[in-house]
Parts: C-alpha cells; sequence; structure tokens
C-alpha cells in the first residue's frame, strides 16, 4: 500500500477488520465522527458519541459489531475500535524525512561511535564515549554528553539533552525540551551550608519508551534511576534520582515523582500527582489527578486525595471548617457516649 | 519622543493624562513607590500601599484623581494608573536590537520562505514548507520543524521548539524552552502493550497570545489544538492535545490542562491548577491556585479546591479525621433524628 | 591523591576520619551498603537500614562510633556519615573533561567580555555587553543575552537560557533547560484585551546557587529577582517575578512561587508545593509536599495542606461529605447547646 488513497476494502484486508457495507469508498485522511467527510476515516470507541453515528458523513467508520447493526454506511469492524484506529491512522501520518546521515555542523567527539544509517542534525553536540545505534534520529538541538547510547531505532526529536550515562533502549522517542540524566537533588547541610553529593549513577530507558517535552530525568546517586519498557510519560514530568518505573506504566502531565520511589508495572499516574520517596507502589496502581502518595501502595487499585471543586464562596466555609473537623469528631464521640 | 529623559510635562502630554504638579520634572527611568529616586516614575493603583506616598521620593507618580488631593509631588492621573504605568514604562525598556537578516548559522530548508525583514538569530533550523511572515524575530536555538508558520511580528525570544504544523498569529511572543506542536499523549493498549496514536493534527495560536517559558502545548490527534486571540500562558504550563482556550484568557505558572478541554474566553486559571480532559469552562471562569476541576463549570464566577494550610500537627489530626468524614456525617444524621 | 585506588587510611586520612579496622583495603569507586562489593566504599547513616551492615560485602562502610562497636569489617568513623560520604564519593566521579578555550562555533557579540580560561561549547550564543568571569564553563547549546554576568566558576550544563540582565554569582550550577530572565508575567487589561507590563528588572543569583534542569525564574518587572547564596533548586520549579528568596533555602521539584514572594533563609519547600504572591515566609520554615500557602508564615516550623490518599471508593465518599462540612458543624454546635 504505497500512499492514499486506500479503498475501505484495501483497509479491511489490510489490518484483517471485517468489512460492512461499500468496499470500494476511497479513503485519504482521518477526521472526528462529528467533522469527517466522505473521504475521511473516523472511530466510534466512546458509547457518549453513538448518537453521532446517524449524523456523520464520514466515509468509512471503524466500530464495535454490536455499533454496526443497521449502519448505512461503510465500517470497519474491530473488538477494539480504538486500537484499530491507532493501527489504520498511522497510513495518513505525514512523516518528515529524516535521511541517513551526519549534518556538517554537528560536532561529535571522536570517540562517539555513530552507525551508518543514523540521522545527525544540525546543531547537535555528542560528548566522548558515546554511541548512536543503527537507525537512530538525533533531532536538531541535541546535546549528548559523555558515556550516553542512543538505541537502535531511537529518536531524540529535537533539543534533548542527555546529560551523561544515559543508556536509552531500541525504538525510544524523546521529545524536545526533555532532560535525562543531569544530576540528581542531593544536599547534605554541613556548617550551615549545603554540600553537592555527587550523583554517579546513570539513567537506563527501556525499549519502546516515549518521555515527553520539558521531562526531567535524573541520574542516580549510586545506582541508576531506571524506566522498563514500554513505558509512557507525558509532558512535565519530574523523576527524581533513583526512581524505579515498571514496564508498561503510563504517567500523565507534570507528575512529579521523588527520589527512589519505586514504582510497579501497568500503573496509570493522572496529571499533576505527586509521589513522595522512598516507597513502593505494586503493580496495576491508578493514582487520580493531583493526587499525593505519601506512603507504600500494596494493593492494586485506585486511589486519590483531595477534595472536590465548589464554588469558592462554599468552599471558603468548608475549608474553614476542615480547620477544626478533630474538634468536631471528638465533640462527636462525646456525644455518641 | 527620541529617548529618555522626558519631562512630566511630555509624558502627560503623550499618554493624555492629566498632570498634577511640576511639569518640568525630568524622569530617565522607573522604580518602585518605595525605591524611587526624583529621576524615576513611579505608581499608585493599590490602595494598600498609599502610606507610602507620603515618604516617596519617585519624581512623578501615576495615580487616581482621589489618591492626589493634596499630594505636593508631581503626578500624573488616571482611571487606572496600572494599565498606563504599563503604557509609560515601555518608554525605558532597554529593547535588544534584533535588526533584519539571518544569520550565516541558521539551517533552513530550502522550501521554506522567510520575508525580507525577519530576524533570524544562530544555530536556528527550520524545516520543509514553513513560512516566517514580515517582522517576525526568531532568536537563538530555535527549533522550527516541518509546515509551520510564524506570523507578522511574532518572536520567539530564544530555544523555542514549534515541532510541526503550528501556526502562530501575528504578535505572538514565545518565551525560551516552550514547545509547541510535540505529540499529543495518545496511546491505546494492545495486548498488553501501548501502541501510539498518531497525531495527526496541528497547532494554532492566534494573534497577540503569549507564551511562557518551558511551557508545552501539544498538537492535536485529529483536529488542532487552539488558542484564540490574546491568550496569555506563564511558564512550565502543559496544553493537552485538542485543547480550546477562549480568546483573553490567562494562566499562571504550571497549570496542567487534559486532552480536550475547553476553556472560555477572559477566563483566569490560578497557578498549579489541574483541568482534566473533556469537559468545558464557560466565559469568565476564575479557578483559584493549585485547584482541581473534573467537570464542566457552567456558571461564571470563582471556583476553588483543596484545604487551608495548617501548622503540621493540626493538620495531621484533621487530615485523619477527613477519613472518617462519611461516618461522621452518618453518625450526625442519625443523631438529628 | 592522584586517582583511585586509595586505602582506607588514606582516605582517613584526608578527610580527618578515624579509622576501624584494617587500614590497606583498597577502594575503587563507591556502592550502596546492599550492593557494594570489597572495592567499594559504602556508608550507613539512617538507622533503618543498620540490618544491611551485617551482609554487606562493601570494602569500606562510613558510620557513626556508634554503629561501628563490634563491627568486623572496616570502617571511617563519621558524626555525620552522610556528609563525610558527600565529600569522599567526589573522588570517585569521572568529571568531563571542560578544558579552557572557546568552540569556533560560538557566537558571541564582540563587546562580551570573556575570561582567558573559560570554557565555551559548540552553538553558544552570547549577547552585547555580557560577561563571562574566570573559570566559568558553558555547556553546549546555552543562549546568554544582553548584559548578562556569569560569574567565576560558574558552570551552565547545557542548553541553559539567561535571557537578559541576569547576573550569576561565583560557583553557580545550572543545569539544562534552565531558563533566567524570561519575562515575568505582567499583565493589565485594558479596554478587553490585555496589555503587556515592561519588564525591567533582572535576576541576581547569589554565589554556591543550584538551579535544576527546566526550572524558570522570570526577571523582575521594576526590581529584581533575587536569590541569595547557596539556594538549592530542583528541577522544573517556577520562580516568578520579583521574588526573593534567602540563604540556604531548597526546594524539591515542581514548586510553583508566585510573583513578589518573599522566602526566608534555610526554608525546605516540598515537591508541588505552591506559594502564592506578595506574602512572606520567614526564615526556617519547612512546607510539605503539594501544601498550598496563601497568607504569610510568621514561626518558624512545619506547614501542610490537603488530604490523605485513599482508595477512590471511600475518598469519593469522604470528599462528598467535604461538599456538606459548614453545615454539619453548624449542626454540632447546635445539638451542643
Amino acid at each position: 500500500m504505497p500512499s492514499p488513497p486506500y479503498t475501505a476494502a484495501e483497509l479491511a484486508e489490510r489490518f484483517s477488520l471485517r468489512l460492512h457495507g461499500d468496499g470500494s469508498v476511497r479513503i485519504l485522511g482521518v477526521g472526528t465522527l462529528a467533522q469527517a467527510g466522505p473521504g475521511q476515516l473516523a472511530f466510534l470507541a466512546n458509547p457518549k458519541y453513538r448518537h453521532q453515528l446517524n449524523a456523520t458523513n464520514a466515509g468509512v467508520v471503524v466500530m464495535r459489531e454490536s455499533d454496526a447493526e443497521g449502519y448505512p454506511g461503510t465500517a470497519l469492524i474491530a473488538s477494539d475500535p480504538y486500537t484499530a484506529f491507532a493501527r489504520l491512522s498511522a497510513l495518513f501520518e505525514p512523516l518528515p524525512s529524516r535521511p541517513p546521515g551526519i549534518h556538517p555542523s554537528a560536532d561529535i567527539h571522536p570517540t562517539v561511535r555513530v552507525a551508518d544509517d543514523v540521522h545527525v542534525a544540525a546543531f547537535v553536540s555528542i560528548g566522548a564515549n558515546s554511541r548512536i545505534e543503527a537507525g537512530a534520529v538525533i533531532g536538531p538541538g541535541c546535546v549528548i554528553g559523555e558515556d550516553c547510547v542512543v538505541g537502535a531505532g531511537s529518536e531524540l526529536v529535537a533539543r534533548v539533552t542527555l546529560v551523561t550515562r544515559v543508556r536509552l533502549g531500541q525504538r525510544v522517542r524523546i521529545h524536545p525540551g526533555a532532560v535525562l540524566g543531569a544530576d540528581g537533588f542531593g544536599l547534605a547541610m554541613d556548617a550551615g551550608r549545603w554540600i553537592k553529593v555527587p550523583q554517579l549513577g546513570g539513567v537506563v530507558v527501556g525499549d519502546d519508551c516515549e518521555i515527553g517535552a520539558n521531562t526531567a530525568i535524573d541520574r542516580g546517586a549510586i545506582e541508576d534511576t531506571v524506566l522498563e519498557e514500554d513505558v509512557r510519560l507525558d509532558n512535565l514530568i519530574q523523576i527524581g534520582h533513583n526512581v524505579r518505573i515498571g514496564a508498561h506504566t503510563a504517567m500523565a502531565g507534570c507528575v512529579a515523582v521523588a527520589g527512589s520511589a519505586r514504582i510497579g508495572r501497568y500503573c496509570l499516574i493522572g496529571g499533576g500527582a505527586g509521589i513522595t520517596g522512598h516507597l513502593e507502589i505494586c503493580d496495576r496502581v491508578v493514582i487520580t489527578a493531583m493526587s499525593l502518595v505519601t506512603r507504600s501502595i500494596r494493593e492494586p487499585g485506585e486511589y486519590s486525595s483531595g477534595t472536590g471543586l465548589m464554588d469558592n464562596r462554599s468552599w471558603r466555609k468548608n475549608a474553614a471548617r476542615f480547620r477544626q473537623l478533630d474538634k468536631m469528631a471528638r465533640q462527636l464521640r462525646d456525644q455518641e457516649n
């Protein structure tokens, strides 16, 4: 399948989806169920949007078997329409050209090993003893320090910094502004002044991880900070030194994880949540947005902290009472007795 | 008015303000009411600082009519002294020279259209099919990817990244480290592993928007992420994919807005606040600092969540009781009956 | 002491520590108490890890006198083992080579004064009237604007931006992605549109400060934003315009401080905490993680806000009651009477 348009029948065959309706419909791109036109592919995953199906002009809609009954248009039937759509829509993504080659402006230390088919863009700096493996893409303005590895097929989109001792696995994708391997925040107080605790560890990032824009992952103090495989971090996240994040865990934007926290596999951490240091979170834990975790979590499940949103006047009254809550509880207990 | 000093009378005339006192006072710069000297301009807007008027050495003070009665010094009378001061003080701002021209180190794809009077600084990279319009300033170390537009008179101060499909209106100002147009955080789980949902949309930024240092605005999944005109974002803000922010809305630092949230016009979002995805906030809503919005808001007004600050010992007691709050409420109800 | 290995006796002498056990043990690096091998130095500071002492294979352990009684291995005795370890481990840190010299790609305005022994890396831009003092290191991709000073022995690790009027003291260390001196967030509303309040101040950073990755410190509106000496800021922190931070104060990641807040000396601000503007915090205040400070604090001590983490089902019930808290308090008061 060289390039769009594709017919519905071609898409069905390629992605092993059942075709419902007219297979000759030609698709040039994607759209939302509400906005897509006749040449566009849309999807229906959330039942909340089912009513939009009646009015959609989409050429083809990816949907569940149960939603297709009686649908007069063309559909591709999937057990998980969102996942199927994710795969289908990749056909329509305009990928920028990143041909192999090293831009003449790049400043690469003579000890660096760069595989033949690597793309290194303008204004890239790579320090001593680092290694860039096959098919990697180093976008404009990236800085890679000493003793780093960029694994095969990984991409630093632009202006990414790997400070020192950062080892990326294969197919890792890092967005602009991210900083991996900066000094962990290690301080000791000595006679009224801070002294810096040297940060001798590194950062290890497993295969297929993705790291968002302006996210920071510090290197370890003695041992390494570790992301296992397929960890997905959104933008503006802070990962302290010696944190370990289990495989397939995802974090939304602005999460902060303090040093030496250990987070399990398949966890979902909501935006703006905080995790304090030196604790453990087991596998399959969900933390809702802006919750603060201060103790280890040993049971899978969903956890929250905070209060709900109120109009400010009500909130002021209730928040004032929060200061009296212990007193209220003791009064209530006295009345019970 | 070529350059300072200016007399009080000249300033009054230029900004259509009424002069109170001696118009021949010469002004070379600005200062605070508390610290300004005889050659400096200060302002009084907040009544809380009115007592400083008695002791000020400022050569000229911008103030309201009502504050000027009996003031023995020179004043410029304005109905909104802060806004008047904002305009006046621009006269004293030392603006760096950004003459038209392209630095020889800049790496610009041959398909890029750059207007004649644009300033492109050192170590700038611009990708295929992008366009830089009249009078724009692209500061050092900026990376502009494919299919971007920088509108007339806009400025990327330094080290800004526009990843792909980012269209800026006119007079947009973006501070260092900001990343616009990175992949939205779209993931689908497939047989125990994440797959990436292609992010095919872009980012549209209206005229006169300002975007702070290290802020990230992701591009849309299918449609665009949109900032209407005159939106003002402070530093370290996260804007998820397909968010829409209405005209004249301002957000303080460290706000996080999750994907597909729609925020109205003239909203004020306090620092560190969180807004979860797929909800709507109407016009003229104020969210106080570090509040979390998890449902749509349909009435203008001020909204809050959280608890007030306490000494840690009191807080521990009250927070412990928060865990029993539902039980307490039921006990209380039983006692009422 | 040219380079490792060092004997335990050599280390004891160099750092004025008492030697316990065999002084001929040779040390090549550092490790954790749990993982270190015979050629490695470890430390025991937290009594919680004392049990690991029985099983450790570390060649030398830094510990308190009281922990060394009966310890069969080699120990270095320190009253503060963590601080002693911090000093010792610096011997084993592989420091990258940053020899004096200016990379040929650097773009330096002719008015800039650069001391002889400064290191300026590739793709660095330095604007008019700035000054780089003796022994400073300017890493790859840094942008320094107009009227800045980098004090003697300071280091900008990589991709740091000093926008304008930023004066760094001596031995300041700034991590990648940090932005100092961007415009403060000063806005005035005028006839339904924002106008920008010029930011005429600068940023002053005292000696021995450290500033984390992707942290932003805005320049002042009229006067300067000030960090006194030995202030330590972690990653992704936002410091608004005209903030003043007292000497030896440390902040963990993702803290946000709004404009004109004044923070005392020796304060510890926990991760994700928020401090609103125009208030004062006295010396030696501890703010726990994700707490919000909205009023001045006049007494040293520890302060907190928020609620504890709960399983989501319990949290929903209790958070719902928080909305009724004022009503509950009034019911309770009525019952008391």
